[in-house]
């Protein structure tokens, strides 16, 4: 267990004084204080600059390195064992020349979530140390995140530094809950955070809770609730939270941007995937793909961008139209039939060209050239609340949603081997490499090392970063095809689903 | 092929006349002129009533076994080849005393789709014939429509004569644009309706739409649709049309309620399932069951609604909450934490209850049980324009969507046996009998004939409906397992997947 971040949890929760480790404004001189003890997600490495991968703690020589640009060093942990839980293998790569430093970010963590104080317990009570007490235990889960800014790195570093404790906060109250094996309960007390589990299912505050009332006889029905949708749940809350502090901390902190999201939760069995953006997640067992994550982008998400323009068409500043046109149209062409797709259609069909369809489209544009309102490729992840139309006063972020869609895997119902992966991605891979060929890259390098290295998966995510950027000729980066390697910053995950267990 | 549509669609287009088939005013003593010649969906049977099962055309001996409720008559067509194109196999039941006619109702057709006359071409013009001339041909579709009506069979009787009506209409405009191998063209001529394909395709004609200004350089992208994505875009706006045309003439023509619609459209090689309810198609292929639609309910819609609850709000009228809970909170509760669901959440999470909290869920129960607004269990269909939430002026409708998900089969694509079929259902077979029953009793049944016997397929889905009808017993009807057998309306077509020229 590396990361801890118990007593970082106050600062977060307090939301006054700076987050640990989170951008500083740039006219301070210093970073922040850094919390004392060993605790990877406190703060930055001591000098790191906010912008540099800091995640790596590499040495001052090996950032050097990915400062040459041109060179497009591929970065890995030297030793991943001390850096990364659970064996994780974890590789970058920054783009050479698009932006001065990564914009992608990374974090992975172990997180302990000690159970909320109550404002009437004591100052320090034993519920809030974490320790295990009169059976009740500590919950703790594993974490990675990846992040991919855009117009700066600011709100990529800012989430890659307090997600996690976001989660962790969104789950103090389900320390009891998620670890009894009876359904949760629907409604708690209002003090219920101080309460011990025991309390909670007593009979007398179960009865007083849950009751139906016999005045209201139709209404008896109850929907049951899993503990999986409680963690669905706080997940999608946390990545809530994370964008309002950046939305109030963005002037403070000059958190310029924004950033997709890729989270992976490892809790009491299970993995939650939780993607907000276009970086992508798969499991590769037994050689088989399985998609763990869906991409966010103007062509997935065109009928919720258009829907929500005819709802609320100021938002769209009388410059745009909601409906979908295949091409530009030409004033010239009034009056002719055009090909079109409102909010409603997934097919096309012909309308006749009225001067209201002469206004830019809404979503235009294909694949990676697609774009919200002329302005951005991605509909999901954190930051960009200052993001406008180019020279115009129309806000994009009404049509972005900082909301992941979270998948679920339960470990415990499957064997697994030690070359079943979850592989995550931030677009840079992604957008010249498939699924298939990634898993045979992983099934390729896994199958060179022994079983119990904990390097094997290290280099699997170095040699999917390395393919993904190319190599260096005459016309440029080039993949072993000849064609262009990715152009953009490449980050990788590459976890064993053996779990924390059988390969550390 | 039985139903020809051509002289019909005339009625359709002018929109002022009665719709061929459709439900006369209550009142009218007759019901109205069958246009001259046989076709399957010009008029109702002579003498039919319209709330009865019109479709099969069953004698005057059937129609009074079909009435008497409690012994709850499988019917099917005797002579399925005179009746049906095909050799589709079809069956229904009417449910036990909840209504006295049957609310499903059932279409099946030949369409042929003429070219739609331009105002500037002659009166009569050949383009408008339907007959193949100078090399281009006609186009026809194979039609399957299930519509199961809710609060009276008016709107299920409405579209079961109309529907597939409207999609010829839409495709009216493609008829030679379908049969051309060369992508669509994106822009059209404001005359194109009432010119050849041959001239649509000219190079004045094209370089006069598809030429770039270049003025606009950076609007040079195109993105290419496909024939199959008209087809689509045809189907999704017929719904729309027919969803107008129940509003406009649901009050002279006494259209009551509301009903879902699964429509099947085979045309140029490709099966278009076409689905707005819960109803649902499935095709058995080998033994394998690829789900061919899915169900639109307040469960499945559930975040469309609470968003459109969120934006729109008073669209609730001040009794609803956009949120969900899993059960009714109680005046008591109010500060205490209950579990609630958002817009934006599949999880679950806790809330402190606040007075607005104690407002009625729009979205409440569980399976068959789930409403909105604790009135309507399907959010998808046609019809129900007047429905209200009970004792209140809050209408339902704009939370119901006549948008069908349309999903495509390439029937050019796999060899088929004559065991491979399309099963479509109404929710009174799928209800109590799941996709792998179905598939083996499908499977048990059209082993028991020889493969060129075209009357397995009408059995087959006369076994379906048996089964899930059940037999009466002391304890009501009952299932093979002793379960209650299903209390809905029941209705199959049981459509072999060879095509009209291998059966028939």
């Amino acid at each position: 267990m590396l990361g801890r971040v118990r007593t970082a949890m106050a600062q977060l929760v307090g939301g006054l004084g700076p987050a640990p480790g989170a951008q500083p404004p740039r006219d301070s001189p210093a970073p922040p204080p850094v919390p004392p003890g060993p605790s990877a997600c406190r703060g930055p490495p001591a000098g790191g600059g906010f912008s540099r991968p800091a995640f790596l703690q590499l040495t001052s020589e090996e950032l050097q390195r990915a400062d040459d640009h041109a060179g497009r060093v591929v970065q890995s942990p030297r030793e991943s064992r001390r850096r990364l839980p659970w064996s994780t293998g974890y590789a970058e790569v920054i783009n050479a020349g698009k932006s001065q430093h990564n914009e992608d970010q990374a974090c992975c963590e172990v997180v302990v979530v000690d159970r909320r104080c109550s404002p009437r317990c004591n100052p320090v009570p034993k519920e809030c140390t974490g320790e295990a007490e009169g059976g009740r235990k500590d919950l703790c889960f594993h974490y990675w995140g990846l992040f991919d800014g855009h117009a700066g790195s600011g709100a990529a570093v800012m989430a890659s530094k307090l997600l996690h404790l976001h989660i962790c906060d969104q789950l103090r109250d389900l320390v009891d809950i998620l670890q009894d094996s009876s359904p949760p309960p629907l409604c708690l007390p209002s003090d219920s955070r101080a309460l011990p589990a025991e309390r909670n299912r007593a009979p007398l505050a179960h009865a007083d809770a849950e009751l139906p009332n016999d005045a209201l006889p139709r209404f008896h029905l109850e929907k049951a609730v899993s503990h999986e949708s409680l963690v669905i749940g706080a997940i999608e809350n946390a990545f809530k939270r994370m964008d309002e502090q950046i939305e109030r901390e963005r002037t403070t902190r000059l958190v310029a941007g924004g950033c997709c999201a890729l989270a992976v939760v490892y809790l009491l069995g299970k993995v939650y995937v939780a993607n907000a953006g276009d970086s992508r997640a798969i499991i590769i067992r037994n050689g088989e793909i399985i998609p763990m994550s869906r991409e966010f982008t103007p062509e997935t998400e065109r009928q919720r961008l258009q829907f929500l323009g005819v709802l609320r068409p100021e938002l769209l500043g009388n410059e745009f139209t909601h409906l979908e046109f295949p091409r530009r149209i030409q004033h010239k062409e009034l009056g002719k039939k055009m090909l079109y797709r409102d909010q409603n259609m997934n097919g096309w069909a012909y309308k006749r060209i009225e001067e209201d369809d002469l206004k830019f489209p809404l979503i235009y544009g294909e694949g990676k050239k697609a774009r919200v309102m002329a302005t951005i490729g991605v509909t999901r992840g954190l930051g960009d609340h200052d993001l406008k139309v180019y020279n115009s006063n129309i806000h994009i972020k009404p049509f972005l949603s900082c909301v992941p869609e979270v998948r679920v895997y339960d470990l415990t119902q499957y064997e697994h081997c030690p070359d079943d992966v979850l592989v995550l991605g931030t677009d840079g891979l992604w957008d010249v490499t498939n699924d298939r060929e990634v898993a045979d890259v992983v099934t390729e390098v896994l199958m060179g090392y022994e079983p119990n290295d904990p390097c094997r998966y290290t280099v699997a995510a170095y040699e999917l970063v390395v393919r993904s950027r190319g190599v260096l000729k005459e016309r440029g980066w080039r993949l072993a095809n000849d064609k262009l390697g990715s152009g953009d910053d490449i980050s990788v995950f590459v976890i064993p689903l053996g779990g924390p267990g059988n390969y550390t």
